[in-house]
This record gives C-alpha cells, structure tokens and sequence, in this order.
C-alpha cells in the first residue's frame, strides 16, 4: 500500500475507549497455564447444568442451522411472556443480560449524561456506559449491599436518565427484600429507568423478586438463561418492561443475532418447569458446603441469594488477591471483587460436590501462602 | 403508577428511527399464513445445510451449554486465519455480518457523517447507518452491477469515512472479478474504509475474491458462515483487516455475545475441508436449473455468482411483486429486490432438488395471475 495512506479514523468516543475485554475466560487463563482446572467455580456458572429437554431441544436444532433464526424469536418471547404472566409486547429477548444492557445505554444516554451504579458492581454495564460516552456516577455499597437511597440520591443529584441495581447482588451475593426494591422504583424520579438485573432472582428466597407493573416504564426487568437454567453458553436473556420502552429495541437491535439453537435450547429450558427447583437445591447445599469450608478456615461467608458465596478473606485487597492467586495456581478458577473495600473477599460458585472437594483441600495451602508473602 | 410520571426518553437519534426488522423471517409469514413453506427459497439459505461434522459438534457441545462461551473465540479466530493465511490479529469474530456491520459503523461514522452505498444493496447496512446517525448517499446501479467508480466519486464528492461493495452483489448475485476491486481499494481516498462484503464468496468462480494484504487498513473483508457453510442459524461472521482496525471491536463489541454451541459448528465446519465443494457443485447445478426453469417461463435470470438467482420479470417493480406474491401464495417462499429499477426482479434461493420441482410446478400460475391482475 501506498506510503502516503491514512488509515480509517475511528470516532472520538471510540478512540477514547480502551480496547478491552472485561471479563478473562477462564478458558484464556487455561491456554496461559498449559492446563485446565480442576473446579471450575469462577464464572457464576451453573455447575448442575441445563434441563436434558434444552439439551435435546439443542441438539435437534442443530440439523436445522442452515436455517435463519426467527429474528422476532416469536416462541420463546410468547413463552417468557407466558411464564412471567405478561403479554409478549411487555418482552424483549436479546443476546444474553450483557446485550441488553448495551442497548439500553444506547438507547436511553446521550454522551456526556450521567449514569449511576455502584461502585464495584457489574464491570459490563460500565463497559457498555463507557461504550457510547455516559458519565458513570457511583455511589459505594453500604455493608457489602448496594445502597438503594444512595443510588436515588445520586440520580436525584445528576438528573440521571438511568441507574442500575443488581437485586441479588453480583459480586457480593447480597440481596433487599422486594419491598425495598419497590420503594426504589417509586423513588426514582420522573424520567429516569431503573435497571433491575434480576441474573440470579431464581435463587432468592420468596420476597425478593418484586411484583412490578410490567407497563411501568420507570423499570426494567431483566432475567437470564444463564444462570439457574445452566445455559450461560447460548447467550440469551431478556428484558420484562413497558411496551413502547420495548419497542425500542427494534430501533436499534442485531435482528438476527440470537442463534436459533439457543432459541429452542431456552424455549426448551423455559418449558420444563422441574429443571430450576431441582437446581435450586443443588445449589443452597453447595451454598451451605462453600460457607462450611471458608469457616473452617477462618474465614467469613457472606449471606447469599445466588449460586455463588462470596467470602471475606479479613484482611486487604492485595490478601485476597494473594488468596485467589493461590488457588488459581492450585488449578481452582475463582474471581474476586474488583474494588475496594469489596476487595477483601473472593467469590466462590457452587460447583459440584467434587469441585468443592477439591476447594476444601486445597484452600488451607492457598490461605498460607497468601499468609506467607 | 403515578399519573404525575413521565417516562425515560429516548435519546433524540433513537426517537428518530423507526420501529423496524429489516427483514420479515419466513417464519413470522407463516404463522400469518397458518400453513407453512413448501420451498424455502428466498433468505438465501443454504438448502444444502452444514458439514454433518460441524452438526455433530454443536451437538456435543449442547452438553457443555452451562459454561460461558470463550469471549476471544480463541479457536475459531486462529482456525480462521489459518484458513485465510493471515494472523489472529488480523481476524474478528462476530454476531454475523449483521452484527459486526454495526460495530463498523459505531467504530467509524459520527452522527451526520456520509456513509456510502448502492441504491437497493444491503438494508441491514441502512439500518445500521441510521442507527448510529449517519447520512446514508446512494448512487445506481449500472447494468444491475454494484457501480464501483459511482461509489468511489461518491465517496470523494461526499468526504465519506465508510463506503459499502459486496461481491458477488445481493440482491443482484451479479459480481466484479478481483482486479476491478482492487482498483476499488487503491481508489479510495486516504482515511476512508471499504467494507467488502465477500458473504458468497464461495459460491464465485476463481478471480471473483482479491487477493488483498491482510493488514492494508483501506479495506475490511467480511465472511460468513451462513452461506456456503449452510449455518445462517448459528449466527457467526468474520472479518479480515489490519490489526489496528480490529482491535477497535473489543472497545465496543458484546464480548460475550457468540454461542459456545455456535463457535463450536463455526469451528468444525471451517476445519471440514470437504464439504464446501460439494455444496458449490450442487448450488451450480440448482443455478441451471432456476435459469432453465426461468427461460422456459419467458421470463430472464441474471447472471449469479451466488447461492441464488435473481430473474427479471420483464415489467415493472408493481409486476414483479404480484409474481412474488402469487408465489407465496402459492407456498413458494421467495424475496425480491427493494427499490426500482433492481424491483422488475425476483430473488430465487438454490434450493434442493423437490423444492425447484415446487417452483416449476407454481410458477407458470403465479406469472399467469400476476399477468391478469
């Protein structure tokens, strides 16, 4: 090419952006190390699997690929709507909550408007505030749980057009009753939407999960395949709200850009109403086994509401980075919280019973080297 | 909900845009119908479907839905470009062509600046140009070819940062050999990209695809896996350019966003040396015979280097859409080109042997209802 060639220029924003990937695989780590773990605990990942139906749903459509998705998924979005009690023009089904959350920010904010979350909360959603030149405004957790006053107050403060609260909590695992999370919606002021990441609800005790309006259009719902229908890899969830806030996802979606086997492994998932309840009780024992080991090793579960437990190493950030290292070179994949002081602790999924196995052997080891250094 | 509430607002750009699919699946036209397609020729599909290989991988890796896709898409990115004889660096794995249209366009195009292409090429491209605010100029066609100097002038007249070819064309199927497309290349201007679109590459006779230095960063090529690899569902593209360009997708893109089941077919099926050619023999041999069944009919195929023919019906655009429908009416899914003088045409899919049967059967009638209307 000729020497002279200036290459295409990116837009300002997307200059000013980090090339970036916010979440490491686990699988980047693997080929890094030259192997694979032996408890694959980090992810938040459902360790006990989708429903055999979802599966089977899958591996029918698979001789059906050559065919295009239905761009409308007409079947699982009737589907969502059937199981949530609302009607199809209340759901929008995309490319799993991470997808979701990118349009929603495109949608709603304008470069240079203010959005609010917590300081230490899901690092996609900031990503995606980044992406299309929002302010990310924070405000800290109180007591490891988001702090739902604190978060109107900042709106209140900025005249935000969007705030986002996971209800339970990604990372710290902790959870407000639903009358707390109703009084937020009602708190937030005219003009701005309340996201409400809802990833985990299905592990939650009754009485987290708000009875909402669907036709509110001050909140979004959003709920996943991911986690408790053990689906994370076909990357599909969806968004409960109000119709014409739906309709704009029309605006500005990848019509074509849910696979159709992740259409008939959800619609499958969503149908087989005995799937969930047996993965509930799978994972509160794995819950129970996590929070046994961390205390016969001194250390401090948190309370949780998700498949997950995060755990206070009790000391600072840098130890539990230390504590997590260890593990990690001990072919036991976890994760931690990004910021301080959520830092002190690291986050432990429900795995299966010889993945904890595993963990309970070697966190004793990990927690002295850590101590050592 | 209080009366006092005002909802969230849109920004003023997505206000702006229409509520829109770019394409109605055949899907949503046959639950209006109440009865289902007996030929499925019209989203240019791959009748002939995927490697039974890339079949049998996604459904092993239906099991292993519960963990989160490899967001680096590591293996099929080094398969890519092994395929390619060109580096990791230079490849990007995305939601389709559809998907990693609108990140080239987010990555490169501020509101109000020109983007241009042919009048009547791709919508999805339109849509994405209007999604992010960009001034969407078009010149004709020539001679129902993709005018690649009208596109250059444009191009120059109108400072434009992003120009759209795709060769072979849809939906004209109509194509350029490699040196006109060079000349394209080196005629751009300095700071404007060429997004080739190569999605029926494969279909084209040798000479049709440039050999193009990978990392020459005035043009980005795109490929897919939902043509000649018969796997439009799964929902997987490609594109081939020069590092610094694709690094600009991981500031912006759903990292997150391609299924595991997906990366896993997408994976198989480039490895499956064999099964591409066999697919280019029967889609030539389905080409002959539209064009015989065409001929026969009195009415005009166009030449194709693609999966699909399209046939000029001989009148007006008004004419060519009774045929169309007379089709479908007749249980015949097809599409036809959007704006004249591209409407006097019908787009016909390469389908499978009992399908071209259906339409030598229907399209006498069809071409007999649509003459009397």
């Amino acid at each position: 090419m000729p020497a002279r060639f200036t290459a295409a220029r990116f837009t300002a924003l997307v200059d000013s952006l980090p090339a970036t990937v916010p979440f490491v695989g686990p699988e980047t780590q693997e080929r890094a190390r030259g192997k694979v773990f032996r408890a694959r605990i980090g992810a938040n990942e459902n360790a006990f699997g989708p429903s055999p139906k979802a599966v089977a749903a899958m591996q029918a459509e698979a001789a059906e690929a050559w065919k295009y998705c239905d761009p409308e998924s007409h079947d699982l979005r009737h589907a969502v709507a059937a199981a949530h009690g609302v009607s199809p023009a209340n759901v929008h089904v995309g490319e799993g909550i991470d997808g979701i959350l990118g349009l929603v920010v495109r949608m709603l904010v304008e470069p240079g408007m203010p959005v609010v979350s917590s300081l230490g909360a899901y690092p996609t959603f900031n990503f995606h505030v980044a992406g299309f030149g929002g302010r990310l405004v924070t405000v800290p957790y109180r007591d490891d749980r988001e702090d739902p006053q604190a978060l109107v107050d900042a709106v209140r403060r900025e005249k935000a057009p969007l705030v986002y609260i996971a209800n339970p909590d990604n990372p710290m695992g902790t959870w407000w009753p639903a009358g707390d999370i109703r009084r937020m919606v009602e708190a937030v002021p005219d003009g701005t939407l309340l996201l409400l990441d809802e990833a985990y609800a299905e592990f939650a005790p009754d009485g987290v999960s708000p009875v909402l309006d669907p036709d509110d259009p001050r909140v979004l719902r959003l709920r996943t395949f991911s986690k408790a229908h053990g689906l994370a890899g076909i990357r599909v969830g969806y968004a409960i709200g109000a119709p014409a806030l739906i309709a704009g996802f029309d605006k500005v979606r990848n019509h074509f850009g849910i696979s159709r086997v992740s259409q008939a492994g959800a619609l499958a998932a969503i149908r087989d109403a005995d799937h969930v309840p047996r993965v509930r009780g799978a994972v509160a024992a794995a819950r129970d086994r996590i929070g046994e080991i961390a205390r016969r090793n001194g250390l401090s579960p948190l309370p949780s509401a998700t498949n997950f437990v995060t755990v206070d190493c009790g000391r600072d950030g840098a130890f539990a980075r230390r504590v997590l290292q260890a593990l990690v070179a001990r072919d036991v994949f976890v994760r931690m919280p990004g910021v301080a002081p959520l830092d002190r602790c690291i986050r432990i999924g429900c795995g299966r019973p010889g993945e904890l196995d595993i963990l309970a052997d070697e966190l004793p080891a990990a927690l002295a080297e850590a101590a050592r250094a």
